[in-house]
Parts: structure tokens; sequence; C-alpha cells
């Protein structure tokens, strides 16, 4: 009698922690939404603003995917607006010795001038459409995790080529909530994309690492491309208008750009997997890499010159990892983060057909974590290619497995060479992007290094390497590539597996060599660990819409999101951080450093200073919520007019990865008025400026 | 005026030698002919003998496919008789450290004492029918010899598994004349054969590789199997009756049975490079093999029991090779073959029409062999496996392939993986024959060590071998695999290359890495020369059609084809051979050697010498066509009784490969006379000779 009458009070207990659990309200301005999932009411009800579907329609057609970043149009004439370092390997593409864009800049002055850049490509989504019930019905009764991912990768596979076919779009389906919503992404791609204007990198980037991921900030992160369709520049009536006046604090603004992705609805092993497992390797690997670089940078200016993108990603990604990890270190989020978890779970055991269906989803994404530990280390340096850091890899192995995938039914290849994706596929493949033999050796030589360090027992490792040293393979194989020849690439594309069986490249033949253990760790991860997070992420996605329907955000996934919040300084360890910076406080900090690098200023900002509004905002902060890949979209006010553009975050919205937070943790964007203020005093740009302003 | 007139006087010159050249006789009885091809005629005219369906149909389904070999059934049980030296892995198989079949021979004096083989497939040819225009409308104006080949092989897919799936029986399509006619032959298959009779191998293997080839021999080369059906005997009324009277000289005899390959329709170029390229690579290959088996049989008596089988092999083939070649070494052959080959040429060289269609032939299959030439030595080494000489590859190269290509459609896969064939290929890789791990790492080490010798520069080769030794690295690959478990490889089978791309055993890494260049230098071999030389032979075969009809005799393919000649003696050197021997002969031949090995005789032959009636007839020869794979055709008399077994050819039959003579070449059988008389009085095996004998 005790225990029963004890667990009718469990019950009761749970229930009634549920039930008070389901009264919190959300989260204030959380929430990275897909268009078709804005939450209208709420911005109505707590900002008095009606959502309508024009102003929608609008904003998401004036947005862009660049990369794996973000943009907007800015003019009718198809002028793109987006972050200095999102176009940075555009630019860097451009540069040679002679002509280092990265470091002088560049304007053209008329249309004529413009810079052609060779593999870039913009997307534009034209449409959503739901087609959760469609992949939902591959699954039977009866069937395994994996047979699950499998029948509903085989629907997917098919909704998007029929969509492609039937289109000519680029069609792709995105996973939401872990698998609980399938949405049908359709977008507009433009391959014609050419550089108008870009500032030198030591305005784009004032502060350096040192500054990035923190405020405040003065930087002048923009870069502005156009977009052309049959040799005209892309008329288009979906831009963004240039606010007449600067936000003030207090504004509703609004972020339209690709979140690339959030882990707020990781089970709490899956966050220790990142924080013990992933993160720590990850983390590790960028410092190796860094230092590595630096040292190659060091040998001469057109060492620095080659080395100084992939150092300012490495850079740039470092430091969002470890402030990701900081969330995960911090032991009030993780408690946070355990409490909310173990609420769910209690509510959901306590109901007895509650607990049958969703019960074990918790326990079995544990158990999945514990099995991709098991090769999570072979599985990066493989199938993630970290043993072989070097470009002509990744195109040995995409032409190696284009070859192979093209010939197998759609639904049964490798998701990035399923139909809807293979002409993009085939672009990438030429893009004449510079290599630099040199570079890639020197980068290589250090991955089969490391990869002789942590699996020397593996037969592949010792096949590669041999008695070797790293330089000597690495030399070899880069030396041995034909693979920097465009027509190369051109024949093995057309010629299929019977060019590569037939190919003699050494570097063809290491992604061979490779390629089967690289699949078979990728199978595991897929079904072993993915398969199992899709169909208990799906559970649980289920369990809390029951609970609270879409009225949370989904995690993101690198597509089209529109977050919102207000114009807002903070306070960080009792001082008062203002919510705008401006060319004044530019000019000091420079000075407070002497205006050595990374805080030296190019020449003409010392010349034109005095041409300057020094009042005029450079940047400023906001509580939209955001995160990496978020940088280049464009911020707009109640009128959807353009108001800046995102280019950071705090150091303190790191940890909002994994939990939603806005009393510190902020959106950094450059002003619009700034802008406009650079391109007329600073770079005689008025032209550009008056495209801008709508003054023509 | 003049040059044309010339051109004319070319032309009647032309016409005028082929005109002659047909009037040539078909070569006396040249011809192992295909079963729907017996030239009826020509035995009713030459030999008085007329062929009757009902003989031939019997005589038919009374031969068995014995491995690449020949055998027949003997007695309404299921009895079938062959070669001890066809039965010899099978013998082996069943042979331990402690119980040497082999050595001691085996007699089961009861059903139950009968030794099923583990691996050994009987096949049985029920049907032929002409698929040739079938597979010739595949050809479309306008394709490329290798687009033909693939439409060709696309239709033979089609057409073997059709034919597979309603007949329940083994389908394969078998190309004849170079392409010029495919025949579908349908084959019942048997799985359960026991091991009746076996002598011991000193008495039929006497005289060895030194008398292997040669005649007068004393062998008495036979084993008996049985074949089972639901664990009973087959009951059969198709097996051959024993003669009741020998054969004598002038005696016009058969042979039914499966002859490997010949070359006689084989261009001059095509001979050029066998003579060149081909067999010499070949023939050094098998006496490094000779010399390293021998070296590793001394070591002890188990070494040697383990290596004889693999010595008997190897030296038989080669011995056999350098008699072919021996052919070709021959200036008088070759220039027989060219005077021939130039003769056709010229005749078709002189019409216009027929040069257009068919003038083009022998030029391209020319530089066909050049191509071949180029990459002949890493596709034996690769493709072929010479590198690696052990089964433990064989078997782990047919797991990767099995996987890879049953996800194919039937018509894109390799070959030997075609529907038809699976069964059998799945069967194959579940033989329980026995593997030494010593012999293997022997074997492997040495071709290991050939590979460096021979491709050290290639990739694939330093990969494998990298610094170490080749002993070292056999060693790790033999001891490290787990292929010997049949359960393991029954998980191989069933996982498909999901099992195969997640295996760590180091035997299907090694498969898996040799495998792109493989293939690749197998699509070289197949579409840059066999190709070539299936669609110009085609032609020259369609030419020799328009000229002569199916009057000669296709090469032979290794399918059922029916040869027949005289019982004959010959003269060699000036000295008469006569065309029989007896167990006199054996003794003397012996005592001649003083009872050495490989001339030593088992015990029982010296205790029973007395019982004998010595003029038995042992051995006898006759000048019925056969070549490699004719071991083990039962030889029959007019009757369609068994005389013989055919067991070897002297050496002068080698060359017969290429040119067809019948003055000293002679094929070489066990009389059926000697086997009685053996089996009765040294075997005590009475109540075999007496199912052999029809008394029950």
């Amino acid at each position: 009698m005790n225990r029963l009458r004890n667990t009718c009070l469990k019950i009761s207990l749970g229930l009634l922690v549920l039930f008070l659990w389901l009264l919190l309200p959300l989260a204030a301005d959380e929430g990275m939404w897909p268009y078709n999932l804005v939450p209208k009411d709420y911005l109505a009800k707590k900002y008095n603003f009606k959502v309508t579907d024009e102003w929608l329609n609008h904003l998401r057609l004036a947005s862009i995917r660049f990369g794996g970043a973000s943009a907007s149009f800015v003019s009718p004439d198809g002028l793109v607006l987006t972050n200095h370092h999102v176009g940075r390997g555009a630019i860097q593409n451009l540069s040679t010795a002679e002509r280092n864009l990265i470091k002088t800049g560049f304007y053209a002055r008329t249309r004529d001038e413009e810079l052609k850049c060779p593999g870039v490509e913009l997307w534009v989504l034209q449409e959503i459409e739901d087609v959760t019930d469609k992949v939902l019905s591959a699954e039977k009764p009866g069937m395994s995790p994996q047979e699950v991912a499998a029948a509903r990768q085989k629907v997917i596979a098919e909704i998007e080529k029929e969509a492609s076919e039937k289109t000519g779009l680029r069609c792709t389906v995105v996973t939401l909530y872990s698998g609980g919503m399938y949405n049908l992404y359709k977008y507009k791609t433009y391959n014609d994309v050419r550089l108008v204007f870009a500032p030198e990198e030591e305005i784009a980037f004032f502060g350096g690492d040192p500054d990035n991921f923190t405020y405040p900030r003065y930087d002048l992160d923009i870069a502005l491309f156009r977009v052309y369709e049959n040799g005209q520049p892309l008329k288009t009536q979906h831009y963004l208008k240039w606010a007449t006046t600067g936000v003030k604090e207090g504004d509703l603004v609004f972020c339209s750009g690709n979140p690339g992705s959030t882990g707020r609805m990781l089970t709490y092993d899956q966050l220790l997997f990142l924080r013990d497992v992933s993160y720590p390797f990850t983390i590790a690997n960028y410092k190796r890499r860094q230092a590595l670089l630096h040292e190659y940078a060091k040998k001469s200016p057109e060492h620095e010159r080659i080395a100084l993108n992939t150092i300012f990603g490495i850079e740039n990604s470092l430091k969002a990892t470890v402030g990701y990890q900081s969330g995960l270190l911090d032991k009030d989020l993780m408690a946070k983060k355990l409490a909310e978890e173990q609420k769910i779970r209690r509510a959901i055991e306590a109901n007895p057909a509650l607990a049958k269906e969703y019960g074990q989803a918790w326990e079995e994404i544990a158990q999945a974590q514990k099995e991709y530990a098991s090769f999570f280390k072979p599985y990066m340096f493989f199938e993630r290619a970290q043993a072989f850091n070097t470009v002509y890899f990744n195109i040995a192995r995409t032409l190696v497995r284009l070859a192979t995938e093209k010939d197998k039914p759609n639904d049964q290849r490798l998701r990035e060479f399923r139909e809807a994706n293979l002409a993009a596929v085939r672009r990438s493949l030429l893009s004449p992007a510079p290599i630099y033999d040199d570079f890639e050796i020197y980068k290589l030589a250090d991955s089969l290094k490391q990869l002789r360090e942590e699996l020397p027992d593996l037969m592949e490792t010792r096949w590669i390497l041999g008695g070797k040293s790293c330089e000597e393979v690495a030399k070899e194989l880069v030396t041995g590539t034909k693979l920097k020849d465009l027509e190369i690439r051109k024949k093995y594309i057309e010629g299929g597996l019977e060019a590569i069986y037939q190919s003699d490249d050494p570097m063809i033949k290491l992604a061979l060599l490779v390629d089967p253990i690289s699949r078979g760790l990728r199978q595991r991860y897929e079904k072993n660990v993915e398969a199992v997070e899709v169909k208990n992420g799906t559970l649980i996605a289920r369990a809390l819409f029951k609970l609270k329907g879409t009225s949370i955000p989904p995690d993101a996934t690198g597509t089209l999101r529109l977050s919102f919040g207000v114009v807002k300084g903070y306070v960080e360890n009792g001082r008062k951080i203002p919510y705008k910076t401006d060319f004044a406080g530019l000019y000091e900090r420079a000075k407070k450093f002497n205006f050595q690098p990374p805080y030296s200023l190019p020449e003409r900002y010392l010349q034109r200073k005095s041409a300057l509004n020094l009042k005029t905002p450079l940047n400023f902060v906001a509580t939209v919520d955001s995160i990496g890949g978020n940088s280049g979209s464009p911020v707009v006010n109640r009128k959807g007019e353009f108001v800046g553009v995102l280019f950071d975050g705090n150091i303190q919205s790191l940890p909002t990865r994994f939990v939603y937070e806005d009393k510190i943790s902020r959106s950094v964007m450059v002003d619009a008025q700034g802008i406009i203020e650079a391109l007329i005093k600073i770079y005689d740009a008025k032209s550009l400026a008056d495209e801008l302003l709508g003054r023509k």
C-alpha cells in the first residue's frame, strides 16, 4: 500500500511539475525562426508589431545565402551586401602576389571594373513547402532506426529530385526539430557574382583576433558584390531600402540570415559528448593549425598573403568553439540543462502512456553517444578528412565519390551527391580558385603527422606513410597530382569511374585508398549515431509538440531564419556597455594600441579623419538571437529598412548555442550610417552610396 | 590505263587464290566440335559412321564438367570416372597430416565409407540453344567496339538471367568463333560428390613431371567419385557402358570433354603477342614458383604433403605452356600461320567490297596487341592477382567484389558476378577446403617480392610494402586475416558492402586497396583489347563463314566438345611408337630407374605383380584432337562404349594449340581394360569393377 501510494503521489507530483512547466512563458525573444513559423502573435502582443505576408516575403526574397553565411540585396540593380569576412575567400581568390585585394581593398568605379568571382554561388529562398507527412509516412511499424532513416532518406531524395525537375530550382529538404518536421526549401541560384567594393582588411577586421567576438567593436566588416544575369546586372524589386534614420536604444529590429547550427534541443548526454569528446578534439586541432599557419605566414609577405585567409577562418572557428565550450564548462548552465531535461523526463515517466512512447528516447541517445565516442577519432581523420588537409584531397575525393555515386539510384547516394545537388558539386569542382602547392604541402604534411601521432596502428596510416617522412609523402602527393588543371578535373568528371580507376594521379589514388574506411566510418555514424539521434530526437520533439506546439523554435540548420530583438546595451562586470560605437571610438582604440597591428588603420583613415563626422555610429548591438552563419545577415527596422549588417556576437553570446540568454548576450552589427559615411568620406564612393540610398 | 589494268589483274589473281584456297580440304580429323555442330557428313563419308541424335544425346548427358576439366558417368548409380589429377584437389582436401590420401590412395568398400568432397561441383550440359541473332541484334550502326561489347554483354546477361530463372539450370552464353556465334548452354549442377576410389599417386602419376606430356606412358591416372542427390546415389540412365572388347589400331574413337582453349583462329599478331609477351612472362613465373615450392616441400614430409598439389598444378601448366611456346618458336609453324593469314587477307583485299568490310580487322587486332603489351605486366600483377599468391586474397577479393557487384544491375556487373553465376560464387566462398597459413605466408611473401622487383614504382606497391620486408607483410596479412573461418565469410557475404567497408580484416583491406587499379586495368583490357579482338574476330569469322560455312571448328572455350580420331601409333625420330603400353612395360620402366621416384611403385604393385596379366593394355594413344581441360574425358568406341579415359597428350600435341596436326600429335588414354585389371588384381576392388562392368 505504501509503495502504491508513493507511486500515486509521484505521478501527481510529476503531472503538477509538467503543468507548471507548461505555464512558463517562452523565454523572451528566443528563436531563429523559419519563415513559415514566425511567431506573429508573440510579436503582435509583445511589440505591437503586425507581421504581414508582404513584409515577410519581401524580406525573405531580399535575403541571400552566401556560402555558409548570409547577405542581402540592397539595390534594384542586384547589389549585394555582406561582411568582408564572408566575402573574404572570393576576394582572396581575386588576389595575387602583385595585387593583394585583401590588404588594399577594392572599389570598382564603373561596372566594367567589377571583378567576376570564380566559384561563388548565391541562393535565394523562393518557397517553403511542408513535406512532413510525406516523409514521416515512409516509416512503417517495426522498422529499426536504421531502416527508418533509410526509408526517410529515400522519400526525401524523391521529393528533392521531383521538385528540382519540376521547378528548375535547387530543392532541398530541411530536417527541423530533429526530424519532427520536414520542409522542402526551393532556392533560385546565381553564379555570376562580381566584386564591387571591399575595404582594407585593417578596417574590416580592426582589432583582429583579439577583438573578434568582443564588444565594443569598431569594424567596417562589409563587402559589396553585384549579381549578374545573362551578362547584365540583375534587376530585382526585392531589395532592402536603406533606413533614412538610424536605430536607437529600445528599437525593435529583425535579422534575416542563415544561422548554421545550434544545440538547444540536444539532450544532456549529447552536450556531454560535445564537452568531453568533440570540442576538446576540435579545439586542440584548431590550435595546432593556428600555430602551424602562423609559422608559415612568417616566412615572407607572400607566404602571409597566402595563409592569411585560412588563418582567419581557423581563428574565427577556434574562438567560437572555445566560446561554445565555455558554456558547457559552465556548471550552472549544465545544471540548468540537466534540470530542464529531468523535469520533462519525470513528467513523461509519471504517465505510463507517455513513458511507453517517449521514455526510452534519452537513454537511447545516451547509448549512441558512447558508440560515437568509440570511433570519433578515425571518423574525424578519415571521413571528415582531418588527416588530409589540402584542397587537392577534397577535389580528389569529390571526383572519386561523384563517379561512384552518380551511377547509383538517387535515393541510395550519399546525400551530397543527390540529383538536386549535382550541379553545385560540379561547379565547385570546377572552381578556378588559385591553389598554392607550397602551402598545400605544408598543411598536408602536418595533418599526416597528426594522423601518424593519433592513429599509428591503422593499416591505412601505415600504407600512406610507409617508412617515409610526412613531408616526403605530402610533397610527392601534391607535386604529383595534376588536379590543379581544370581541364583534367573536367576529364575526370566526364570519364566517371573508368577514368578514376585508370588514373595514376596520386591524389586520386589516395582518395580511393581511404574511401572504404571512410565510408565504413560514415555508415557507422549514420546508422548507429545519427539515425538513433534522429529517431529519438523526433520522439522528444513530438513529446514537446504535444506539450507546447511549435511555440518553441527549432534549432538552427544553416537555412534562412528570422530572429528579432531590441537595440540595447548591457552591463559587463558592473561596467555599462553602450549600444553603439562611433568613428571617434575607432581612432581612440587605434591610438591606445599605438596604431600597431591588429589596431593599425589604413593610411586613408588617417588622412581623411578630419572629413569624417566622428559621431557617426559605426557598430551597434541588439538582443537578436544569432549564431555563426548569421554573418552578413541584414538587420532591418519595423519598416523592413536596412539599418545594419550583422558581423559578430559578443563573447557572452557564444554559450547561447545551447541556452538562449538576453541579459548580456548580444549580436554585433555594422551600422548603416557608418557604411555611408565611410563610403563617401573615406572611399570617395559617392555613386555607390547613392545607389544604396536610392539616389540615382 | 596501265594502273587500272594492273588492279584488275590483281583482283583476278586474288580471286583465283581465294578460289584455290577454298578448294583445300578440311584438315583431316581436326576439331573439338560443339555438340550442335558435329560434322556428321564428314564422319559418314570418311568413317562410314552415322551419328544419330540418340547416340549424341546419350554421350552428352553422360559427360561431365569437373572443375575446369572433364569426367563421365560410368554406372547407373551415379559413379563418376575422371583422372586422378583432375580429382587431385578434392582428394588433397580430404587429406590431413595423419591420413594422406594422395599418397596412400583410397577405396570405399561400402557406400558408407564414401567421402564427401567439400566444394566440388559437377555440371552436366542439358541443352544448347542458339542465341546468335539475339546477341548480334544488340549491335547498332556507328557503335564503337567498346559500345558493341557493352551492348552484347547486356543482352547476354539478360538471356542468362531469364533462362536461369525459367529453367532453374545454370545458364551461360558461350562465345564461339570469336563472336561469330553465340550459344546458350544450360547445365544441371551436382554438389554432393563423394570420393569412391583413388589409386596411390605413385601409380596415378608414374614417371612424374619428367614423363608428363610424353609417350609411351604407364599411368593409372584415374579416380572414381559418386554423385548423390538428396542423400542417395544418383540414379541415371545416361552413363557409359564399359566396352567388352578393347581398342585396336585403326579403331575410330570419340572423346567427349571440355577442352579449355585453343588459338587456331588467332591472328598472326596475336600469336606474336603470346610468343613475345605473354608466354615468356608466364613461363618465367611458373619456373619461379616451381623452384620456390620445391624448397618449401623439402622442409618436412608435412610441408611436402601441403605443397605437392600446388607443385603438381604448376609443373603441369609449365610443361604445357613450354609446349605451346615451342610451337610458336617453330619457324615453320609460324611461317605456315603467316602464309595462311596472308592468303586470306590478299583474297579479301583483292575484292573492294570484302576489303571494305573485313580488310581492317587484322590491323586493328595488331594495334590492340600493342596496347595490351603496354599494360600487360600490371594487369597480370593486379587484376590477375599475380602479386597476391594466396587463397586468402582470392577469398577477400571475391567477397569485396561480390558486395560491390550484386548491388548493380545484372548487365553492368563483372561477368563472374552475373545472376546466373552467383550461387556458384557463394558456394566457392564457403568451400571448407583446408588452408595452411604457413604455406600461404610463404607463397604470398614471394609473390610480393616479385611485385617489388617488377613494379617497384607503382604507388600501390609502395603502399603495400612500405619499408618492410615482404615476409613481414605477408605474415601480417595472413596471420591477421580471419577469413579461414567460414562463419566470418558468411557474415561478409550477408553483410555486403557495409560489412566490407567496416572490416578491419587486413586481407579485405588489401583487396579493397588494389581493387581500383585492378578494375582500371581490367577495363583497359576489356575495352581496348578484348572488345577490339571480339569485334574484329567476329569480322574475320564472318569472312570465313562466307567462304566455308561452319565446316571449320571453333576454338575451344572450356565447354563440352566432341572430337574423334583413330587409335594409332606414330614414328618419332625414326623410332616406331606403338599405340599401346601394358603392365609389363610399367614394371620394365620402373626397373630401369631402379624404382626410384618418380619411378617408384606402390608396395602392392610389387606384391601383386604375379597376379596381373602383364599383357593387359594400360595406356593407349589416338589422333583425337584435345587440349588441357580434356583431362578426364571419356573415350568411347562407335557403340558409345567406354574404352578409356584421356589423361594427357604427347609433347608433340602441344603446338596443336595453334595448328592441328595428326602425324605425330597424340592424345593419351588410360585403357578401360587396364583399369579393370588393376581394380581386381591390385586393389581387391571386385565390387567396384563389377559396377563398372554392369555385373551387379
